[in-house]
């Protein structure tokens, strides 16, 4: 049971179709499940933007394709850091050649927007970036506000949801978010290895306008929809590289089931989940390290209590089958991440980590 | 069955570990995996190279990745181009920031290594980059020539073979190559969507050598093997991005059943099927479009006949579960593309085919 940060466990209906018999990439058949997975990618993100599809890496790759695509040396950046995958992404967009400024807040916290208006009010930026649900302190950063603010100073606004699509609304259009990049795993339910992106029509104007040419070959956007179909000619389709059709089969599934169960149902299980986990870790005299008003559901940062090892207790877990995280950079050694994602939000699930836990702290105490 | 270019079909074997039991990516049986499949894929490159594993993303994510990190601008290259995929190597480049040129030659030739000495006499290269199976013509471009020269020229040698590893030998420290990208998938008999790559010292040091950051976060050689363990401290290992893992589990099968197979077996195989496959297109009446001298075994460019409809009969091969590929580019219509790959290298599963096209080319000229 994998109640780590990700890979989280990949639903059952998903792991079946991975062995699906392998058609062509350029196969009709294929052609028709590339349909599907655009329009279900489409409404679980909540927009109209053709360009919505996953990239052929992991999360990470998508992130970094949004980055390459709509940053080129010479442009302004600014990224919200509210833990490590906050530097991530300045870090990736300093990379495409942006000088990045980041408005940074202590682990655990979140960005008052008014700081990024600040900051845009100094210098205006191409992009404003931010990490929707920052895995390493299980912190949820607002969109809406940071959004309107970026729109008022015309610059994009881009979102890392990684660990957010599926367990929590994301709403692309509504919010008003330019790009977007989330991941297969998580809290989507399919293994690792692709990154679901989208592009709204103000960032694809800003690809349109780049000076230079994007440094990568395999992410450039425009090359990738020669083959997921061109806007206006969604059927006109040419080889770019080989699709992972068997990680595409499993994606469509996780995508199918998403929907099947319906998006405020997941929404709210997920919400659930982590109350009956908040609820039980209190029973164990345990505490959250993120404070109660921003955090998220599917990622909780626990505190390890005084005197407990943390190493011993998360390879007593894993005797047992069950795995869940250190805590990420200076929370090392201080705190566990347990990820409730997909079919681990679920209380009977959860009451067997619960369960575990208990038993292993009073050995340990003992 | 899949006698395109790829994806051909992967082995069962491997179909079966693909819905293997999910661990975490940094679990203790998944770094003895990581370190299994490093082994194993050494073995088949023929390489001590530590810098050796599949990149999370497809063959042409790792091609990128080879020019992204040893490209830099202001750096020079030169790319053989005898197809689409020497073209591809190129604008990679390019894009890396290089200034490339090119040493073409045309559809089914193969470049005659004086000509790349010609022109690194001309001016100096860093890097001399070649396709070793060019999948859009059939044709196969030897190396230990144009090691030795881009050697005695103190260039780098990368090569791309994406179709030729597992089916024919690459043999990267013997012929003197010091960079080479593959995929999971053609002859490998994985699915597609990892890249196989293996970087040698000298690489390594150009890298280190860089006067900018690498453009690519994602695919940035140093970073990637924080995760995949340095030279020296093979244990010591931080995350990078999530590893995909079911992909990771069918990869490592298929290299275990490369290695049972034998890698001269494995080579024998494919030759034998290349010509059990033109013995029976003779028979038929139909001749391969590239010159016997540099044939590849594993991809088989078949001149149409005059009067077949190119369209129809791949129409009529795909109503019988049979997949060929359209010939690339100047081709189109002109060839049919047939790969014999993996599993497919088979003369009992070729019959099939071969059965096949007879049944569909009669009916047609009737």
């Amino acid at each position: 049971m994998l109640f780590g940060p990700g890979p989280s466990n990949p639903h059952p209906d998903v792991v079946d179709v991975l062995g699906a018999p392998m058609v062509g990439h350029l196969d009709p058949y294929f052609m028709s499940v590339m349909d599907g997975t655009m329009s279900d990618l489409r409404r679980l993100f909540g927009t109209t933007n053709h360009h919505t599809i996953p990239m052929s890496g992991t999360g990470s790759a998508g992130l970094e394709g949004i980055m390459l695509n709509l940053l080129e040396p010479g442009d302004d950046a600014v990224v919200a850091v509210i833990g490590y995958f906050g530097q991530r992404l300045a870090e990736m967009a300093k990379r495409a050649g942006a000088t990045v400024r980041t408005v940074e807040a202590p682990l655990g916290q979140i960005i008052d927007p008014a700081r990024i208006e600040q900051e845009l009010k100094k210098k205006q930026a191409k992009l404003v970036a931010v990490v929707h649900a920052e895995t390493s302190t299980g912190a949820c950063q607002p969109l809406e506000d940071i959004a309107r603010i970026a729109r008022d100073h015309d610059a994009l606004f881009a979102v890392d949801c990684v660990t957010s699509l599926a367990g929590i609304p994301v709403d692309v259009d509504a919010v008003g978010i330019d790009a977007a990049g989330s991941c297969s795993q998580k809290c989507m339910g399919a293994p690792p290895g692709l990154g679901p992106v989208t592009f709204g029509p103000r960032a694809i104007a800003a690809i349109e306008k780049r000076r230079t040419l994007c440094p990568t070959w395999y992410l450039d956007i425009s090359l990738v929809f020669q083959y997921w179909g061109k806007e206006g000619a969604p059927r006109d389709r040419a080889f770019h590289h080989t699709a992972p059709v068997a990680s595409l089969y499993a994606f469509r599934r996780a995508l199918e089931l998403i929907h099947e169960e319906g998006l405020p149902n997941r929404y709210a299980r997920h919400r659930d989940a982590h109350e009956h986990f908040v609820a039980g870790l209190g029973a164990l005299g345990l505490s959250l390290f993120t404070p109660a008003e921003h955090r998220l559901p599917m990622l909780n940062v626990v505190n390890i209590p005084e005197g407990v090892d943390d190493v011993r207790v998360r390879f007593a877990l894993l005797e047992r089958g069950i795995e869940i995280a250190a805590g990420f950079g200076p929370l090392k050694g201080k705190a566990w991440r347990v990820g409730l994602m997909g079919v681990n939000a679920d209380p009977a699930r959860i009451d067997v980590l619960l369960d575990a836990l208990e038993e292993i702290l009073v050995a340990q105490r003992r």
